[in-house]
């Protein structure tokens, strides 16, 4: 018995499991709006008690989380499987080619809400188990589920639960396939995430919009209060200025710069995916701003008038809303005492209000366990896959990396155009596969690698 | 005879007086819905002749110009009176306590649209001129009347009929009744207004919105671009830094800065009235600001995400509007190539887009003629009028200062709660009697002053 026997045993399934991806795809969850979590956790967990893993519902102040596990010896190598069963809401529905909780395929894509993000995904590493315990009787290493169900509404209960159960979720490696491959189709492994901080700032003059001629120069304007606050933060080479805002940067290592230098990039496919010709950076750069480096970033900024034509007012209120992409070992709430002082500092009548948060994360690129699931994907897709330091998103990585302290890789099994948080979401029939049996060369190679 | 006769018979008048006006006030002429203007015309027109006035309908490329004269002897003193019969829209309608086209008197003040702004002073003027010829038989002075209908549509087409007709225009003074009484309730002599510059900046990044955290610090943000470029635009203390801004900049005369010293102001009403609780301005520095220096205005900006809560994108654009109020001697096409030409240095990409300009406008404050009105409106009024060398505001008064190269002034003759442009326009009964008493002593004192 072995990898290609698993690999002819799920070849054998291909009806069957697609019928059951269909199932839970069909049972909406869609969390922003409270509709179907109780029924599609209940569905999940009798799924995973059939194939043999050992299923608890846990309330959380929010939507329930399910923990499964597979435990042959506690003392043994264990591989924490995380994923979501929520789905993002499928509006506008009237942009949707099929009907967006009927799974259709169509030109070896399976369209539903949910396809790629995470339903395809979370049940490849479901039925990879199964598959695997069909074949060999018995998995080489332990392993343990957390699929919770809100996050697509901020993970908001996750990081209590990783505390409070910490010990029973006790961990040698956190692996999560979320998201897309990489554009070239080449399979990545990413070791980490950016975090961010995410604040409001406010401006106010008088207590209504003036006329700029008979009140203008008399009354102050809160646009131009909050311009001349910004311009402080960075200098004219967009360099960012806050005092101690790079105070806990961590320089990447020589592994780290020497994998940048690395990384495909096809500059004329991302000048058209990001709908800027003019891009033009060199892949090493791209990847050095796009993971190593933080952000200030204004998101929106609202004063006085928009419409067409003129309207001569001095505006009464101005607002900016900033987000800022950190990076390891930046602290949010270290970050929000700077920006706010900062502010404090230079316009003191501004107020500022944070909307929310979430800790950087990062995984050593040089340890052992990178290198064999680095292996065991590049094996699995006959493709070396591309291993980036981290991701220029932001995902709640930090409590496995900070909270459980066990290191943590995501590694993506949907396609590059799967169209998450949009109409016409997909995963491709081959991508729901591949990730099927990539489970299978993990589970068995870390088996292999780590087995006590 | 003289005046108090006069003021005699326009005190027997009043019920006649009144629904002159009245009928004048219910035919609507909203020039920006094109509503009622021909009627409006020719109803004036009609009642001008009546009283001895030689009136032309003048038609431009939009609506009609009135031009009346009585002139005695062509090179005797000639008084221009500029008004228009044109008025703004009456909505919001449903905020009115009465009907917005029927004149309807609460409390002594008459409200209408277009009572005080214009139809209500410039009936005051002609009613003047009515009462003075029935009492003296003739007028000491030549008197002209230019009477526009599109005043509250930007005066599109004054300048031109200005050039057009320069030697029918002919003038020693140009006379306006517009606006309200200084808030004191003190009547006021204005010798100038702030021109105006309005432009419109953007910025463009990428073609779309972009995500701050896949995308982040590889696509531009329009929005840095345009808070960057501003804040070239100023120093931290507020001062207009664009190159060769206050070349042209007249310093005020010394006669100017011993008005400004003079000139009264009730902080804590100004307060109220602009919503400002923390206005602690001297009136010195207050009339200063308004009348003597120019302003660069942020009238709105925008860009991105505005609604509630957070949304993590890169804006595709950013856009600021801008007005700029210009004191003598500062040309708005000058200012304007000044500005585009700061724009192309600091930031190169951002577009420029012109939407509308007036220049300033200034008479001196110590020529005769001002001495003289001043005076007839302080004996008119029996109170010393406030002298203001400028106003903060901006109407087409170049016209008459620079292109007819006439000494020009403003008396507005509305209470200051006249609520032009907004609901519940009115103007008082008092200020509509003593208007028409005000123009009879400035004609019969300029007589006195200038007759040749």
């Amino acid at each position: 018995m072995g990898i290609s026997e698993i690999r002819e045993q799920i070849d054998s399934r291909r009806e069957e499991y697609l019928r059951t991806l269909f199932t839970l795809l069909k049972q909406k969850s869609i969390s922003a709006q409270n509709i179907g979590i109780d029924e599609c956790c209940n569905m999940l967990k009798n799924f995973m008690e059939t194939i043999g893993i050992k299923t608890r519902r846990i309330e959380t102040e929010g939507n329930p989380i399910l923990y499964g596990e597979i435990i042959n010896d506690p003392d043994d190598f264990t591989l924490l499987i995380y994923g979501h069963y929520d789905v993002q809401p499928p509006e506008p529905v009237e942009e949707w080619n099929t009907p967006p909780f009927e799974p259709t395929i169509v030109d070896g894509k399976i369209y539903c809400r949910g396809a790629g993000d995470n339903k395809g995904q979370i049940m490849a590493q479901l039925l990879a188990v199964k598959s695997y315990l069909e074949v060999e009787g018995k998995l080489p290493i332990n392993v343990k589920f957390v699929i919770e169900g809100e996050e697509e509404s901020s993970s908001k209960n996750l990081a209590g639960f990783v505390e409070e159960y910490r010990d029973m979720l006790k961990a040698d490696l956190v692996y999560t396939s979320d998201g897309p491959m990489h554009s070239s189709g080449t399979p990545i492994v990413l070791l980490g995430v950016r975090g961010i901080l995410y604040v409001e700032i406010t401006a106010k003059g008088a207590d209504w919009d003036n006329h700029s001629g008979n009140k203008g120069n008399i009354v102050p304007n809160p646009a131009w209060e909050l311009v001349q606050l910004l311009a402080t933060m960075k200098d004219k080479d967009g360099h960012i200025t806050i005092e101690g805002f790079w105070d806990n940067v961590r320089q990447p290592t020589k592994k780290e710069q020497e994998l940048i230098k690395t990384l495909p990039l096809d500059t004329k496919q991302l000048a058209e995916q990001i709908g800027y010709k003019d891009f033009n950076m060199t892949a090493e750069e791209y990847y050095r701003k796009l993971t190593l480096e933080p952000t200030l970033n204004i998101a929106g900024f609202h004063s006085g008038y928009g419409g067409e034509g003129s309207k001569t007012i001095i505006p009464s209120k101005a607002t900016a809303k900033i987000d800022m992409r950190l990076v390891v070992d930046m602290d949010p709430n270290e970050i929000f005492d700077k920006f706010t002082k900062h502010v404090k500092k230079y316009a003191p009548g501004v107020e500022v209000k944070r909307l929310g948060s979430m800790k950087p994360s990062k995984t050593p690129s040089d340890s052992k366990v990178v290198e064999v699931i680095g292996k065991a994907v590049g094996k699995s897709y006959n493709c070396k896959p591309v291993l980036q330091p981290c991701m220029g998103g932001s995902l709640p990585d930090y409590v496995w990396t900070q909270i459980l302290a066990a290191p943590s890789v995501v590694v993506p099994y949907a396609n590059y155009d799967e169209a998450n948080h949009s109409p016409n979401e997909n995963i491709g029939v081959d991508n729901f596969f591949n990730g099927i049996k990539c489970t299978c060369q993990v589970i068995q190679d870390l088996g292999a690698a780590f087995h006590r």
